[in-house]
């Protein structure tokens, strides 16, 4: 983002110079202006323009206005950041991908509506240049009303409504999906359940369009149940369809938590996982692994999702036009299918 | 924080008058200053300032220049944030006790020395009125810096070397340590174990000493082991504790994810808890009601730490001198001691 200059940086000893004050005062000025009289800090914020000296990021700052920083607003309950490894996953990476432009990533958790209207309240501020909203549900009006105050926003997952004119990084949901089927016949599996997403979020509504196009004829809306992606909406949902009868030898699970609920509600009904029944899920967030047995799933390329995230926020922030990204994601074969 | 007044509070419509401009370009202003010329949020900020108006939060900011927000600074890597439920728990607490204030919690989370210069370069320029420090190592200079850098700061956790002049709130570290002593030997053990905490850490330091004192001459350093608060580092230490052939039949640990490394340690040993050998930990964070056999604990008062962090923090915001509380924690008796 820095232009090449043909004579030497200028150093804080030349901000000095030109403002008529001491190299201390400079630095307590970029660092915050503290302790500094208004005159000095108005003469040094004069000097830092005049000799463009923008050897670090408060310097940077006061030359550009910005602030250095994206926000990881987690539009969810506290207690879903560490429940749900989805959460973690996306923001170890989003953290990199800030650290390795020496920018700062704050995490704002706001999952009540005075909890939102405060978090809104600060981004519009000037308090960061830009926000990765980590929320998918469609009736979520935060995606607006951060544009509105012209912040500079970038969704992950599909903004359903939105498509067409939000900055966004989402997986292939669909052809994942599609994928995920043509494995389980490719196994010998003809009565394959789905235990699906909210279908006010793109995940929970593509992939449950993918699975039900490549399912063509075979589709039977009685092996289809919504969860809300947590383990207790896998046991939940895994019950009903056992109770209506049907034959089912495989399941796919659109998350690998209803994947984990899936497999407790089978082995209650006294069946196998995989020899009665093989369960397969979508993530691939850490607990796939940890699972007996463990899971084959739909792996999400987190840290190519946290990377693009950031790259599209560079691009808002540097005044191009909101785009989007859809990444693939990658078949991981283990034990439960 | 607010004065009572006893004439009516001024609203929008009365800030747009007396600055001649529109409600809309108010509002805008106090939402961020979009969209408004100079000259507009100029007249804005007077009238702000001659009505007195404070209705909501982003005008108070506009009078005070306060940011309305405080940091959560981890000062660990962001994978202990998910591991350690000691940091869950302070930042669900803390989040809660801001949300009563109507303020914006925001996390940072800073393992590497780059990420802490990051992180201390935006603390530093005015993006929040203070800073909850999450992280005791003494060798730790981010209390120093920003306090140097006129930033309110208060630790979680002894400072050690700065008890005197920081703001800080902290258990009784010793006093809990003596009060396990006292309920083990009170249960008939007396060659008691301990796995202690880094000892450059207040928790660390003045559990260990807590525990030597109550021993008296029963004291072993045989039986005392160091490990960094974690579960593999918990095997570890007993592991080595028993290899030293000498008699045990109680462990204390210093952490509950140690207490579970040592439970472990002890079954590989061929010993069963609690019939062979007690086990007792330290910090009752989730982690204690999931063992087998559940955990005998101190448990930390984490609300009441995140809500006294808190307090400390308006007091210093507000211009009052830093000062420390110390909390009691509470003996919590279940299966293992």
């Amino acid at each position: 983002m820095e232009t090449v200059t043909p004579r030497p940086r200028p150093t804080i000893s030349d901000v000095a110079v030109a403002a008529g004050v001491s190299s201390a005062t400079v630095s307590r000025v970029l660092n915050g202006g503290h302790w500094v009289s208004e005159k000095a800090r108005a003469a040094v914020e004069e000097a830092v323009r005049s000799t463009g000296y923008t050897a670090n990021h408060s310097a940077r700052s006061l030359v550009t206005g910005k602030a250095n920083s994206f926000a990881f607003l987690l539009a969810e309950d506290t207690a879903l950041l560490f429940s749900d490894p989805t959460f973690s996953n996306l923001l170890r990476g989003a953290t990199q991908a800030l650290a390795r432009r020496s920018m700062t990533l704050v995490l704002l958790v706001a999952g009540s509506e005075p909890e939102r209207d405060s978090a809104r309240r600060y981004l519009a501020s000037g308090h960061v240049d830009g926000v990765m909203l980590i929320s998918s549900h469609q009736s979520d009006r935060l995606i607006e009303s951060l544009t509105a105050a012209g912040v500079p926003t970038v969704v992950c997952g599909v903004p359903l409504g939105r498509e067409a004119d939000a900055a966004w990084v989402a997986v292939d949901e669909a052809g994942s999906a599609k994928e995920m089927v043509r494995y389980l016949r490719s196994r010998g599996h003809r009565r394959i359940a789905l235990l699906a997403g909210p279908q006010d979020t793109s995940g929970g509504l593509f992939r449950l369009q993918g699975f039900r196009e490549e399912m063509g004829p075979d589709f039977d809306p009685d092996l289809v149940e919504i969860g809300d992606w947590g383990l207790r909406s896998g046991v939940a949902g895994m019950s009903r369809i056992l109770a209506r009868g049907k034959p089912v030898d495989a399941v796919f699970a659109a998350s690998d938590a209803m994947a984990a609920g899936a497999i407790r509600a089978l082995r209650q009904a006294g069946l196998r996982v995989p020899d009665d029944v093989a369960v397969a899920g979508f993530d691939d967030s850490g607990l796939a692994e940890e699972l007996d047995p463990q899971l084959t799933t739909m792996r999400q390329p987190w840290a190519d999702l946290s990377e693009q995230m950031v790259t599209l926020l560079c691009e808002l922030t540097s005044g191009e036009v909101p785009r989007h990204v859809t990444l693939p994601t990658t078949l991981v074969v283990r034990d439960s299918a």
